[in-house]
């Protein structure tokens, strides 16, 4: 199942050393302005470049090849496509003797039988979040186009990393600056040769109330459905979060004002499984970066015993840096095929 | 959206007021022996009775309506229903005026312009558990059939409380026994009015790896998915979960040992998307009941001001005493469908 | 797979001589009032009683036990379901020994391992047309609705018997009685103890532009689909139909009037896939009943040879007579999905 | 939506004048041995070339992009891409001042807001039927491939032209040779400037009994809906087809034998919805081409009045004549699929 969403519906395909990457959107009216330059800002975002990230770039520019005319959609299935410009794949072989702890080297293989693309990680590679960014623009774009919906039903979705190898984001940092506790963190690590977690939080400020379904399609279950397709999502939480389990009714329970919007967001801006306008508020676990130049434990199958292996190459020391684009990604789609389906 | 699965497929329907309510599943394999019996072990965990849960007690008796015949499943859509025999709905109209905190009176209002059933929470009810637990027993005995699969992919799927109104459960109490810890806090929010959370732990020991699907149809995105259609559930994690976003990736990582397994569980069974043949491991934070005897404030639209509620009815203190079946019932309608796409 | 439509869903259940037989409908917009007559012409229709059917005439009352509250729908699935009756099944085994031509006593003992309900044919039995004729009032009532949507994309969906027996309508039988020569083919065949089959017409004279997709969903590929969920369906064809595959471009072609729409209609409403604002219009082959009183050819399994068998019982001569409001049925469904979808 | 299929599922995308069309195949089975090769004969017999098809002759050359690694599948979803070298789009303004009969040049524009790429037909051009065939021959070998599946379910899937121009195929005509009153009939309307319609049949020999569902997803409904997905199919009809609404039962039904199987194939090979042994056999209504150089009516929206069209460029007389190959792809695609699902 290669494909996600009933209306607005996301599919994506390609391997982190193919020819091309790529996305086919469905269900994208027609008539929205939509051309390259669009996708720059998300893309960029997501890219590595800043302090805890690869310092490999690439150029990642998306190729619109399906389901645009004169600058807006047509109605047919818009496909997206990034050529891969970085496909040299020396060393994979290395990893069938002795797959990466962290990784689905090993249950790649145990799925397909051992004839996955073991190339960089091939299908299961973090670089298909690229085409998903990109899907996330397109989804960005409609939720908040006055000219195609009657409404403008989400102009906004922010998501942004709120604690880092443990440390919360002290309030006085400035707006897209890292804290210096965190570049601490990173420097140590990258000495360590070890990696790094993050905690991303987002928001969606603006969202009309009754979107999602009870039960199997509640707002909750589809956003969670999504992000936990992000390769590395350890846990989801919504509003409260965990800390609900502990706390007692009378403070979890967001008490409704004149306007039908709740007093605090307790419950994350859902309730019995549908938007209630106050903002969707969730928060995403990251696991550190897989990949680490420290020595682990891993078995060796060539060799037939335990083994040492020290991941070569260059790698994000905390992955979850270039994240949170791919988590707005992720909400907007969701988000898109909920207003789509309403 | 009333149904979840590809191939084992779950719908759900009814009311908790209404005449009946009930499941249909498709995609049981024919041949599956089943009775009304088969049902009584998982309804009763779901049932109240037990400290912390409402004294009210139903029937709650299945009917196996279609897809059976002499003792076994036809492979035709299997149906099952329970009457609901306590109807009554004397007081629902105040809620529509005072809609209670945590419920979805109003977002049920909001979306269906005010012609929701309004009684007892309509099909919001967490009654509507029922028949997922029902659908889940159909889905475990199918996991574990040898006649019908070709193997048993799943004998155990285990869920229980670890932690109550902020409490770890204590590692020497009993087996199916509630802590005195817990008994002594139930007690407290009973004479305060007040309800508590819990977090409930659910493990698959016995998995085989290679379930799963990388991106979109992640083991964790099914469960997740899942999960959160159970009412009250503010959030899920998997392995290490959101401790791992505190961790170091040489600390996160699990090492792979000769039988391909890993030596320990950070991942919570899962690489990339794939179970890696470790426990399916994860935890579900429910928020604390809703409808609590204590006063809260909310707005009365009839009387055009801020208003003071107190919820009648009788209601279950911590009523996730009552979901870790549900849990697993989630669990194993998951499993159900990805074996079947296998 | 048990459920059709992607918004407007419709899954039927049931066997028949189980205890109920029934739909649930999803996508119903809420507020739509609805109520148990609203189904007794439809069903009327669909019931035996006219020259040629079965004189075996059952109650078939419906009850709409989800969905439902003070006389509207409410937004969640509806539930409609039929007690059967008539469910007594002295002699099912004999067509276990001896599998009925045209049945599907064979096909579904293969597919399903022996284990179908076997009794009047189960899961198999035309009787589930009953559920489908249900929903297909709900969706007629959806799609003539104005004060649900704010337009009335249909207002009349209408089928009718134009051959039967071979013997086309004549152009002066007054509507709604059976021509003359029909009633004489079908004395003859009563006589014989044999069976006859007929084409039903349908038209959707004000369907409005622009509904269906491209290729795999266009209004064609929807409605053939749903068409040949009814059992004996053997053909179907749009405006000229199986003629225009003998005719020429300058023939077969409707030229396009100042209005947008066609001046003739050989293309049965439907250009690329999606509707061009003339009437939709197809037809339907349907084969003879299968159950005859004359004897035919079928192997014994417990004989172990070939052997004569006189289908016993009462049975239509030409069940297609009973058929047009389940085209109808079938027609409305996919409209209120492609409306919904919209 | 722009997909087919629940577990072997295929999505097109494209424009006939864009920079590529293609194909994401999800759930091809990994270690399938697939080249570019392979695609070559069915490529072919989709091609121009013949009488009656137009002299323009692309290249067609397949690009397997994304789920294939050293000559085999990967498991991953499979992507084929069509470079289009022939995409100069002069005079497309033509057909929106004055839209061709038979084509969907008004319907996209209503539909889709006039936003549509209407060069050359855009997304609803026949030149889409090309990643289709490619989809076909991917299913045709998983179908055939006995190292895929422990069985092989259909080794083989043939589909010819039996009528053309209301000419029915002389039976001493040597297989693989146009007969020679087809010929005739081709040149009679190449010098009219006009167009032929035909007839094809597809027979599927050896398909094993049990696969298809009862009611919605018959074989019948599936084959119909990817049938009727072909661009220019009027009517598509099993087994006896129309005529079984003029025979009696007792020559319609198909005498079952010991060995399960029918004596005859009134049905087609299907009882119930579900194949029963014999081989599914189907015939398929294709209009004649909408395309032709003779003077047709239609509105020209920019003068305000009716006027004459001469379609300009070369079209095929006969595109029917390249359309065994696409019928047989989509049969093959929807086998695939049910024998996916089994």
């Amino acid at each position: 199942m290669n494909t996600f969403g009933r209306k607005f519906r996301v599919s994506i395909f390609g391997e982190s050393h193919g020819e091309l990457i790529g996305a086919v959107i469905d269900g994208v009216p027609a008539g929205l302005e939509l051309c390259e330059e669009d996708f720059q800002t998300d893309i960029l975002r997501r890219k590595s470049g800043a302090k805890g990230t690869t310092p490999r770039i690439e150029a990642d520019l998306p190729s619109i090849v399906s389901g645009i005319f004169e600058g807006h959609t047509t109605g047919a299935p818009l496909t997206i496509i990034f050529r891969n410009t970085n496909t040299h794949s020396s060393d994979y072989s290395l990893f069938s003797a002795m797959p990466r702890p962290g990784h689905a080297d090993l249950t790649a293989a145990l799925k397909w039988d051992d004839c996955q693309d073991p190339r960089g990680g091939g299908h299961f590679s973090g670089r298909l979040t690229l085409p998903i960014v990109a899907a996330g623009v397109v989804a960005k774009k409609m939720l908040s186009d006055l000219t195609i919906l009657d409404e403008t039903p989400c102009n906004d979705i922010h998501a942004d990393i709120i604690e880092l190898g443990g440390i919360p984001r002290p309030a006085d940092t400035p707006d897209g600056e890292q804290p210096q506790a965190w570049r601490q963190a990173i420097d140590q690590v990258v000495k360590e040769g070890d990696s790094l977690g993050a905690i991303v939080e987002c928001t969606v400020p603006d969202i009309d109330p009754g979107y999602g379904e009870p039960f199997w399609d509640s707002v909750e279950s589809c956003l969670a459905h999504a992000v936990f397709a992000i390769p590395g999502v350890r846990g989801i939480e919504f509003g409260d979060g965990f800390k609900a389990a502990a706390m007692k009714g009378s403070e979890h329970n967001d008490p409704i004002t004149e306007s039908g919007r709740p007093s605090k967001n307790g419950a994350g801006g859902i309730n019995g499984g549908i938007t209630n306008g106050a903002p969707i508020c969730f928060r995403v676990a990251f696991k550190p970066t897989s990949s680490i130049r420290k020595a682990q434990q891993t078995y060796n199958f060539e060799k037939g015993e335990m083994d040492s292996l020290e991941v070569p190459g260059r790698h994000d020391v905390c992955f979850a840096l270039r994240a949170p684009v791919v988590v707005e990604a992720m909400t907007a789609i969701v988000l898109a095929d909920l207003v789509s389906l309403r």
